[in-house]
């Protein structure tokens, strides 16, 4: 694709790459304002301070975004496709790489263009730099079955892995904040830059894509001595025991079949609202042995350092409490079974009934939902002793595309 | 109060505040660990920067968060008062006192407390450090007459310039995002320090007082050559024109009547939501005709640089269009009127019909909103260009009480 530029005016150089709507147009050159350059940028420095001259590469056998530390916001947005037949999304999804390697550049989405055109970036994070932008994209069941599937061609491509989540018990699962023909998660060092690349996407697939839902998160930044792990709005820290980059073959990433999802993903997305007056109101007792941690330390009940093993066989004070989450989720209980877990708290104002509407934007990426997200979640709706506190409001399930190729499109391993 | 301390365990020294439920249990001191101290942050420093060791004084003749510097985050959330006597209202703004004033020194909300007891601090801000905390009370109408009023004997005690906003042309007020008894501003480097902060006055309120509404609020953070003056999500920079310190007394700061408001201020928070849709398919010279600006530099269309004077008066190119958002909305077009303008982009996710909710959390400080507020935007409901594109779906109108003196409370300057 284009090489970094100073000024955001070098139009894209891969010439096949169709250029949609406004996208190609560079009249007077007036308007669209130039992002500072990202030249000195480290990739992957200061990854969890503001630093907004960060940039995370683009392009490589995965998509970024999934196990790369986790930046402080994250916009998260589901997409139904609008376009009428298979060459319309594949002029939305080489539009969106265009536009997506340019914005994790610190580029405006598209170039910039005269002013008598509707601009093709909505233009507020002009000025704030790459911010270590990362935009990951999947698609959903919806677009590869039933009506979609059929009016792309598509349902013969549907992964296995990508089969629909069962139902489970306590869910109240809204429609409006569930499922999608396609998911964008970007996170960065930036709140304004994260909110901006969603916003962007829409408009740059204006006309092929709607927005279907969209929520933002944030993870506080820990200083001092505080430990990394960043705190639900419980309280308490949360993805302790996350995946070794050693274990993401085996956890994280697609298998052989069908082939064209090779470096790709699958991402369970859950809007978990927690019922914080509840959990305001129990003692720190009770809610320590509801987590089975210490809210402080997060070190387990059972003791040592937040990294400590938690000793999760046995009755007793000698061992974590049979409901308690860390023990209902842990792959010990569970066959082994693990997930990459990058997820942000959520604040979206109040509930109909006068509550903080504020949860965990779980956002859970594996091998196979069906052997990993979706039997660890069987077991924590009837065993959880957390199942009280948290419910899920929304949900849904995503093939997250393989990385993209220098030149290459998010269409390539799906359209081929 | 309390000085500073380095582990959250030392009590509150003021004896005569009420200390409330468990705010005063201080037992086994298990479980809310020690935030990191303060010492050596300089107040003020950094004030755009993530630093979260940035410490602004809670004490002084006004509150902190209207002239000072915006931080990248803000969560403004309005309460209503459940209390069924003024005794009950008194201990919840004295309650309210102690906690505020710990929060912006980076210490939890209450002292340390024994596991057999509910938390009085919620726990998600531990180990973030202060991060420029500031936190801004206010009073409504509704809680200084009617059914309230009677109940807490304050009927007398509302202020003129209190008056409720009338209807303006335009507005789709809904009831759940609008007015209540308290305002509570939040800001702070770190959206889940500012978050945290309304969570935990819930928490400490418990009883006393239940969230109405609550909204989170962002600004990307400018670097390089752009300049400081934050960009809404049209796209456009917002607020280059803010009075200066010279100016507060005259514009800022409420004057001698009533004599309990002297220090204090009056709020206008209005949630306006952009029609992001219709605005991104706008040429951008139409835009640009539609602000008064030029979007990439915030430069007026009638020449210079960002801080250059629009020309205002006459017609054709040679001056700002007669309907252009900064004509309309200057001190020239309104008699002098000026605001303080302290606000925040949101972002909450979708509206029913499927567009993203979002828009411009306006928060304007004023000496009285009958001469400022008020009449601006009745013109601006009616010639303003941009009202095509904007729709104020929320609306408040408060007192913000003055500052508190050091051993003081918010109580003191309304109930004496």
């Amino acid at each position: 694709m284009d090489g970094p530029t100073d000024d955001g005016t070098t139009a894209p150089q891969v010439s096949r790459r169709a250029v949609l709507g406004g996208l190609g147009a560079a009249g007077g050159l007036v308007g669209l304002g130039a992002l500072p350059g990202v030249a000195g940028a480290a990739p992957g420095a200061g990854s969890r301070s503001n630093g907004t001259a960060r940039v995370v590469p683009f392009h490589g056998r995965h998509q970024a975004g999934i196990t790369d530390p986790a930046p402080r916001h994250a916009t998260v947005a589901a997409f139904d496709v609008t376009a009428t037949d298979l060459a319309g999304l594949r002029s939305l999804l080489d539009a969106w790489t265009i536009a997506a390697e340019r914005m994790t550049r610190g580029l405006p989405a598209g170039p910039v263009l005269d002013v008598t055109r509707a601009p093709n970036d909505p233009g507020e994070a002009m000025g704030l730099g790459p911010s270590g932008l990362t935009i990951t994209v999947g698609v959903g069941p919806s677009l590869l079955s039933g009506a979609s599937g059929a009016r792309f061609g598509l349902s013969t491509r549907r992964p296995a892995p990508l089969a629909d989540l069962p139902a489970f018990e306590g869910d109240a699962l809204v429609d409006r904040w569930s499922d999608g023909d396609l998911i964008v998660q970007a996170c960065s060092d930036d709140a304004q830059v994260a909110f901006h690349a969603v916003h962007a996407l829409a408009v740059t697939g204006a006309g092929l894509v709607r927005v279907r839902w969209s929520i933002d998160g944030f993870l506080g930044t820990p200083r001092g001595t505080e430990s990394p792990t960043p705190r639900n709005l419980m309280g308490f820290k949360d993805g302790t025991v996350n995946p070794e980059p050693a274990q993401f073959d085996r956890v994280v990433w697609a298998g052989d079949e069908p082939r064209w999802m090779r470096g790709g993903s699958y991402l369970v997305v859950r809007r978990i609202r927690m019922d914080l007056a509840a959990w305001d109101a129990e003692t720190l007792d009770d809610q320590q042995e509801t987590i089975g941690r210490i809210r402080s330390t997060g070190a387990p009940l059972t003791g040592g350092t937040e990294s400590s093993a938690p000793i999760l066989r046995g009755r007793g004070s000698q061992a974590i409490p049979a409901g308690a989450h860390i023990r209902v989720a842990s792959p010990a209980a569970n066959g082994g079974a693990r997930l990459l877990r990058r997820g942000y708290n959520y604040s979206a104002g109040t509930t109909e009934a006068g509550d903080l509407d504020a949860g965990l934007l779980f956002l859970a990426y594996q091998r196979d939902p069906r052997e990993q997200f979706v039997p660890i979640q069987r077991r924590l709706a009837t065993a959880d002793a957390l199942r009280t506190y948290v419910t899920a409001v929304g949900s849904g399930v995503y093939a997250v595309l393989p990385g993209v190729r220098p030149g290459g499109s998010y269409a390539d391993p799906l359209l081929g």
